[in-house]
């Protein structure tokens, strides 16, 4: 089997996707830093990898993959004898997950990075947090939870009955706001707060957080 | 075979791209009418079908369904023999089409989107666009499209040498783009110039457009 590589940055929340989906299939990888300070990923030999210069980019022998959550379908759907199933083979419980993995992407996703770029990066690059854009997006990120905490008193899962990457493709941001203020509004909600606690307790995020140490 | 449902508003680019996949596939449906105008996509009934209140939601017999581009994935995936195939069988020419279709959700579709709200929709509605915003999404669509034509010299189309849901999911916004000053940037590249045509000229297509007259 060729080896695979992920071309990342471990503080990267799209590149602790990718390296949560290999940990959950047991697949062994290689991880090729890439130095973002230094501006690398807008360099050209980077650039041949992913035209649009963001970390993760990957390769599988001659198969070179970008955005995230195409990379971490792509290994759930072909790597199925290894690990963790992240998908189901029933169309109409896959097509349900499908729904809440596009939730992730749409709903959840642009608050928590908006969030986390306020409260956590800005501070590390020494720049001024804006308390209105926190604001207005901790307002949405409630109305969203609210609706998550109806969903998981339904399902035990975000995507049905078991973990999926509709659950991976949340734990880099989850885990971004656990950090900050933000963390009150998954505390207070019980089944939101379980999922959390039950998504974050995995081996497979315990060693991207290792990798990050 | 239960009817399938569609309920949502023709002038929403989310519904129009659930329809073109319908009509693509051949597959009858009933199209419902929420009206948005009173604000119905707001109301109890139609929560149950989307609880984040937005158009379009769907339903294939029980499997109730909504985000547009999930429901697209299951009609293509499930009806596979009906209509025109929308993805690929091999599972590396189906990984890069799904990172095209990540491309489309997350490079192109929040451009396309703030450009059509500031261009069409606000004019549409008595407010006044705001220059300002135009001008910045308009240089981030710049870089956009110089990637896409690289990528369609190469590649007949976005996903591969066949059309797939990673066209379709653009033609909502590619065509509410088309009506306006941004028109220029599409026409000026010939690749991306020639794909729009392809696209935009689909018989399926055509049929979304007449149900807007």
């Amino acid at each position: 089997m060729a080896t695979m590589k992920v071309h990342g940055s471990v503080i990267s929340t799209a590149t602790q996707r990718v390296v949560a989906c290999l940990n959950e299939k047991d697949l062994d990888y290689e991880f090729v830093p890439v130095d973002m300070g230094s501006g690398e990923h807008k360099k050209d030999h980077f650039l041949c990898l992913n035209p649009f210069g963001q970390v993760p980019a990957f390769e599988d022998g001659d198969l070179k993959l970008f955005e995230s959550r195409a990379i971490t379908q792509y290994v759930a759907h072909v790597y199925t004898g290894k690990g963790t199933q992240l998908i189901f083979e029933n169309p109409k419980k896959m097509a349900t997950m499908a729904v809440w993995m596009e939730v992730e992407a749409h709903q959840f996703d642009p608050l928590a990075s908006k969030l986390g770029w306020e409260l956590v990066y800005k501070p590390m690059f020494g720049m001024t947090t804006d308390a209105a854009v926190v604001k207005e997006n901790e307002a949405k990120l409630t109305k969203v939870l609210d609706i998550y905490e109806a969903r998981l008193a339904q399902s035990k899962y975000m995507g049905g009955d078991a973990f999926t990457l509709a659950d991976l493709h949340h734990l880099p941001t989850v885990q971004l706001l656990m950090g900050t203020q933000c963390k009150k509004l998954f505390d207070s909600r019980p089944c939101v707060s379980a999922w959390c606690a039950d998504i974050l307790g995995r081996p497979s995020w315990a060693k991207v957080l290792a990798m990050k140490s």
